[in-house]
């Protein structure tokens, strides 16, 4: 009986300590950044933990058993909203696709939340159906695409192949000039989501060299392919006119509308769907809120810095009236600002200036495209962000996470300040002991002294003395010093 | 004496221990995509052995052994002609170059073998005679460039530095503005053909950490190079004058000339070396023949799907009679279709794919590049191409060739297939070890099942029963369910 | 006791052999590429050890010491002033910034040394006060801002971070449309500085892969972002004007101007900091002398091969007297000449080879980057020099020092030696080991022939001649001949 229970226990110890090294020594793989956070349930508490922490002192035992209810029901749909997950892994196919959809329409502002997703196409919808309705092939084509391709299971449920086919399908949508419902443009649409998985795929087999997501670059990629292969005088898939700005557009700083120019900040987090709706984008702010309070404010802050930035460098108002300064640093400042770096004060102000680098490049990247036809998609912030996080420095302020660890930002604060703690307890451990050592040592130093003064009374029993000295040499020099007066 | 030598002996161990590791440290070797497979001629009859797979259940023995004669024959000028590579090897240098010459001139469609490199040299002075002057002179002096850089023999005689020598030399002088037989074109020629290995040489210590080949971006980045750098109004070499298109072309589908539209599948063969004659593409395809009729297959097919999705984009009939769209295609197809990917029905769908991609690239690329004056040159093949090999999936049926083992698409399946066969066996084994502990183990029950018969007829000796407990543990857990109800 | 000597012995084969290889693994650390040296002070005399080993057989004793003592002297200046630099750890931190900006002035053209340093910001001065500050100030803040980022310390104190900065202050100024004094420009300059640090340490991610230096990546990126994101029509920032060349210069071979000809040597040494005086470029020409004669010798050989190539090309001469032509060259020269590979001959030839690719590539980029309003920067010699810094060859005449080992050429080329040296001796030692043995081999091989004849009298004694045989086999083939003779 005890017998067969201790062999139970063995073979747990061993697949448990079989499976350990896996994450530390597997080469981080591709597209697994949900993998092993959802194994490990009791993760969640911990941002029960923080939120408390950060709430002061505990207050009285009823309120706190309150307060803890609310967050164990807020983190049912916040976050990532695992324990659904875990509950969707069960059901019927097509409700599970319908589930990475959600979670691949919310992934482009790197939210893993199925609600965030429903609410984002609301406001597509608000938008523009038929551009909606493009956004959802798009996803649904992409995902399926990464399913005949047999990509990673937990990449796929996480929305990770999606986000570049809501993109793909959207913006084809958005700069073809063909007008709403014309129907062909599902082929194309259909086509360049079903490669986005493996333009993915291939851009993940470089950047996971340098632990590096690859972003948006394969809807970058792709969406720029289609339009400059078609270009504006195409029969079967014209594309808006873009051409590059060669006059002086007047600015007159009087003629400055201050209100437009603050609801160029909704505007701007719309436009990383392509929507100009202030109220999409003010629906699309709600959606971040759900999942993560500290995307949210970096998402804002990034409208912020780009509409500042594009009034720094005198574009013309319309422009940044129209959110296109914004959508770039939006999605740079949420990169840096919390999601692959662990936030602190200094990696809040490295994304502040990623923005501002980003509403730069984006602008010099608006200038290169339009000589081609082309809008700057997101590759400003691709590039920015790609840069930022190849950023290698000594501060340990500044930690960037391992892209199997990344999660949100909460989460992944949750993470940083574990391994900190973790350090911190094993620097005091060493510390304790070297505290000790150093006692130990003063104590001789007192028995030094006292043997000293033994010495200056009469020359005496220095036999023992010598002893301790080999002792006392591994404590510290000052010691030493002593005792070369004493010899 | 012999403690001495036993030292010795220790020393021998160490220092073979040290080397041993060299090997598989050594980051998988830059060109040497022939080398291994040089060394075993025992490889050469599996090509046989697959053939005769093919041809169904063996006939008589006499029949069987006069097919295995033309087999035989076959083999020495098909394929990548081994015998008289290795023949070649003992002759006089010259001869050796200009082996290397021709089998450098086929390498453009992955085909090592001599006798094509003739035949594709006739198909190109039927083309143009100074053309085809260029195309030597620029394979020759990327070849004499590679063995002055002390590049590996290996791949220098299987051509892998002269292809895109042939290349440079021949596309300077198709793009050259300055008329046939000028002589002066030679030294732009030579230079840059030179600069080829140097090239190849770099793009190759970046590729091969990918294990990807270099393809024809040498060729690519030296063209582009020269041409833009002189440019169509230049005294010395001046381009012809490639401008983008702005215009409606109209396109009346009546108007549509569906012989020449056939006709464009061989031109498009032929457009991979500039050609546009239907006849010289016609003799490519022999020469693509003679080596391996896969890689045959998959040219005509490339060729004919860069037609289509020129039909599709609306392209002006004029470029696709011309062969515009198909060159890319059919060096993709080529590329994905059994060379690089061993051929299965799903890579045979993968390179189809491939194809289409390549053809949007190719018009995407054509009128980025126009914009400077620029043809596409083989630059979409190259970047659809990489972007499929890049490609990382679940499937064990899309099984990537590592580079060293490349050899020709036939050669590729048998050591696909001889892989397979040994998972199998492995497996196989596997099984049947597996299926003879779990016969053990239905004993072992059945001998239970009995105890506790006897046990319900009279409780009596459990003792040898706990004894069977522990080598049934070993077995599976429907034991213990039954032990479960038996204790 | 002889047994533990003997197990001693094996243990330090092991370790020796263990640790052997641990040089070549490690990769290369991003930036410290003067640390290993300023750690070994011993390595200085090596210098001055070269230099007498060219000036010929030792003269009298008294000439000697005067000479060693001359070149103790130089040393103080020359070279990378590595006493001045010691010197320097230990004073006040502004006065360290100072040596770090003057360091970084001179580490454009690969010189880590604050005496060419200033005399350069002399030369510049005599250009233009503007440009100067200009470049005084970005050198400032790309350092502080290294500094804020914790870099490393080894490689900001060899001006590594600040080579970029002063390229991006003077070239913002240099290529400004709003005239000289315009103030607000240094708000673009101060922010576009301190980024550099941060885009050199994500190129150095990305380089070190493969053991290659950022050169002047960052400042390309910056600049050419700065520009196009501003524009010729900006209203903050204006640019100057830069158009593509469509027109058809006419190029008179009578109206060359020889003067102006040998003039652009040093305009185009100039070139490399924005500056077109002749003047400038002379003192950049003796700044360049003082550090290191092999580096200054490249740079003139550079710009006159871009002389030559842009005639070659039929360049406007104007382009060619104003140095467009060799700036790149300059760099390219240097960089392969001496500094990051040992300077042979074969590697001279390579460095010229370089320099001719490098003015190809230099037009060709030069005339992209103008359709979208800018200059080609320093692209050309980075992607030139990169180029042929990734190739690989099987001669070990082209030796490519490792990252961490590279100061200045005549340093480098010591390194070389005393590598080649230590080759040399390793090798003697086998080869008189060996000889060793074969001598024995020949002894024996003239017992066997007296055998041998001793047979021939009469056959006899054939048993001792059988245990010799075995000790020869380990010998050379010749002896197994003389056997199969005998048996």
């Amino acid at each position: 009986m005890t017998e067969s229970h201790c062999t139970k226990d063995i073979q747990k110890n061993i697949s448990s300590s079989s499976s350990a090294p896996v994450p530390v020594s597997s080469p981080s793989p591709v597209f697994t950044e949900l993998h092993p956070l959802m194994a490990s349930p009791e993760n969640n508490p911990s941002q029960e933990d923080r939120v408390e922490g950060q709430s002061g002192p505990a207050g009285p035992s009823c309120l706190h058993t309150a307060w803890s209810r609310f967050l164990k029901g807020v983190s049912y749909f916040s976050g990532d909203m695992e324990v659904f997950g875990k509950w969707m892994e069960k059901q019927f196919l097509l409700l599970q696709l319908l589930d990475w959809v959600l979670r691949g329409a919310a992934q482009v502002m790197f939210v893993n939340n199925p609600l965030s997703g429903l609410v984002i196409f609301a406001g597509l919808i608000l938008q523009n159906y038929w551009w909606a309705l493009n956004g959802f092939v798009g996803t649904l084509f992409a995902t399926i695409s990464a399913l005949i391709l047999q990509q990673s299971r937990g990449a796929i449920a996480a929305g990770l192949y999606g986000y570049n086919g809501i993109l793909v399908g959207l913006l084809m949508a958005v700069f073809s000039n063909a007008g709403d419902w014309y129907w062909w443009l599902l082929l194309p649409n259909i086509f360049m989501s079903m490669m986005c998985p493996i333009v993915s795929s291939a851009l993940a087999s470089i950047n996971t060299r340098w632990d590096l997501p690859v972003f948006t670059l394969p809807f970058n990629i792709l969406v720029c392919l289609h339009m400059v292969a078609t270009g504006h005088y195409n029969h079967h898939f014209p594309q808006v006119l873009i051409q590059p700005r060669s006059e002086l557009p007047n600015i007159t700083w009087s003629e400055i509308d201050v209100a437009k120019l603050f609801r160029s900040i909704p505007v701007g987090i719309g436009q990383v769907y392509g929507c100009d709706n202030p109220w999409t984008g003010g629906i699309f702010i709600i959606s971040l809120f759900i999942s993560s309070p500290i995307t949210c404010v970096h998402a804002v802050l990034g409208s912020a810095v780009g509409m500042v930035s594009g009034l720094a460098l005198s574009a013309p108002f319309e422009d940044i009236y129209f959110g296109l300064w914004g959508y770039n640093c939006v999605l740079a400042c949420i990169a840096v600002g919390g999601m692959f770096y662990a936030l602190t004060w200094q990696v809040h102000l490295l994304a502040i200036t990623c923005a501002f680098f980003c509403a730069y490049l984006g602008s010099a990247i608006a200038n290169i495209m339009s000589r081609f036809g082309l809008p700057a998609c997101t590759w400003p912030f691709c590039l920015s962000a790609l840069t930022f996080l190849l950023l290698t420095t000594g501060s340990k302020r500044i930690f960037k996470l391992p892209l199997a660890n990344v999660t949100y930002p909460e989460k992944n604060l949750a993470f940083y300040w574990k391994l900190k703690k973790q350090e911190k307890a094993e620097k005091a451990a060493k510390e304790s002991q070297e505290q000790l050592n150093a006692e130990i040592t003063l104590n001789e130093k007192e028995q030094l002294k006292l043997e000293l003064q033994r010495i200056e009374e009469g020359r005496q029993g220095s036999e023992n003395n010598n002893t301790n000295v080999e002792e006392t040499n591994r404590g510290d020099n000052s010691t030493e010093l002593v005792l070369a007066d004493y010899v």
